[in-house]
């Protein structure tokens, strides 16, 4: 099982080919919540999101035939983006196979850095048969999105470097969809300081981690309607063995909870962030009694966002 | 005659009460104007503008009698805010006259900071009236938001700190309006490295001070039109002095050129920032050889813009 031994393997694996982001305060939103707030900025990470740290692990970790080979995954976008990045860096192929629902941004940020679109319908059963046909054609390497001990142990590198410049956190909070990020926070955080409460955060309209979490046993929903693109899947077996054993709790925010915490970012830091990165703060300003007068690490997970079409305007 | 000496004493008379605000780099817009730029970020300064610099500055030399009668000024929105926000600090008045076509949340930024805003109609002779008939009704003192030696020096602080943290720089860019922080930045870099060509950028729908440098003596237009909001008043007898002196060029860039920077800011670089500072980096792009290899700050002036009407929604 991976331990934290993992993610600082990760971190010196990854460290070259990744920005170490900046961890943002602004003193008029924790007058709001009546916390003390540390953003850990991934909206400013390579290809716009967390996601590079976890695909750069794992893609650096095949062999040179399994490169040569190419890569496939899912995503919704972030991940495939990550991936394209870095099956370009090595100088293969990548094909990522999205809903045909993703946002027109997400689909050109993977197309940017050279990924290959294979569209398929935006729910579990067509996700994995698209891309179970297209690994039998082609023989690629799958990097999943989440359910990976390697993408895990590379998301566990965003809460190390919080922890390591904020030490004396009482609380960490990050969105959860598939889990890979939640994971990997938890194990740098349990290990890094036991006493640091760690949240999921997730819309209200796509919670089956929350589900999950109360039932005690894995709850997939299909097709989830939110306005947070990036929160979409559910969790899976590696995930929730720690989701289920060290979170702390899981959080839920409604549409217009994670679009005026958005826009508040955005207004208040000068920050584009996308929606999936505003549901922790809208959690938090939803259960202020929980983190008040708490210093608590709030991950930004990206900052992929259609400019074109605001969840604010016209809504 | 305002010198370097002023901005040393400027900053430390107003560190303690500013950011020291970032400066970022974007490997992908560098490729696409083929320069090295030094974004200083101005936009995460207190109250959203580098405005707070030169307002904190003469406000702190005002005698307790001048702070007791309140103060006064003119203001497209970002010095009226920063005016408030300081005089409510040292806990007195201020009253902002601005155009009753301001956009709605740069209004609402003074209001945030408790300013008391008195409209005049969007011209110059209107301005001044209306400042010069609440002077006389209330013994308040004007801050001038450009034609002061001591907003100069206050302005002059921004460049000061980017030379400081990177010295090698080939120019300077900023937005020019009044010219009080071109003012300010003619005299740092000239002082802290003459070798450094110091750029004004200003749209071409309000390209007064273009003009002006090209005939030799002021032209001011009245009320003109553009997006960027923060760039409509004319240089003065003092900022024309160091700008007409001491600037390389001004360069204009179209309202289309200005939005498409604007939005490619936010998208490569995710962070907001108001049109006006969107203005520079246009007239980079359109002058990629006058920049092609160097190495070049920009000041980013502010990002207090109006979430709800962004330029490239619906135009």
């Amino acid at each position: 099982m991976i331990t934290y031994n993992h993610i600082e393997l990760a971190h010196n694996r990854i460290s070259k080919d990744i920005h170490l982001t900046p961890i943002l305060t602004s003193e008029s939103i924790n007058n709001d919540t009546e916390s003390n707030l540390f953003f850990k900025c991934e909206n400013f990470q390579k290809t716009g999101s967390f996601k590079i740290r976890g695909a750069t692990n794992a893609i650096l970790q095949l062999s040179k035939k399994q490169v040569t080979k190419g890569i496939v995954t899912t995503s919704s976008g972030n991940h495939g983006a990550a991936v394209s990045y870095s099956a370009r860096k090595l100088e293969t192929t990548a094909s990522i196979v999205m809903p045909n629902n993703t946002p027109k941004n997400k689909i050109q940020n993977v197309e940017r850095y050279g990924g290959k679109i294979i569209f398929c319908e935006p729910n579990i059963n067509s996700r994995e048969d698209t891309l179970k046909h297209l690994v039998e054609k082609t023989g690629s390497s799958v990097i999943h999105p989440y359910n990976d001990e390697k993408i895990i142990a590379g998301q566990g590198t965003a809460a190390k470097e919080l922890i390591e410049e904020v030490p004396d956190l009482d609380a960490i909070i990050c969105p959860v969809s598939g889990g890979g990020l939640l994971s990997g926070t938890l194990i740098a955080a349990k290990n890094l300081n036991p006493n640091i409460k760690v949240y999921g955060a997730e819309p209200k309209n796509a919670d089956d981690a929350y589900r999950s979490f109360k039932a005690g046993y894995i709850i997939a929903d299909d097709a989830p309607v939110t306005v947070a693109d990036g929160l979409k899947v559910p969790l899976k077996d590696l995930t929730w063995h720690f989701v289920s054993k060290y979170v702390e709790d899981i959080l839920i925010a409604t549409e217009q909870e994670i679009i005026d915490a958005m826009k508040l970012i955005w207004q208040r830091m000068k920050i584009v962030i996308e929606p999936s990165s505003a549901v922790p703060l809208a959690t938090i300003l939803k259960n202020k009694n929980t983190f008040s007068g708490k210093r608590v690490g709030v991950i930004i997970t990206g900052g992929n966002v259609d400019l074109d079409k605001l969840p604010w305007v016209n809504s």
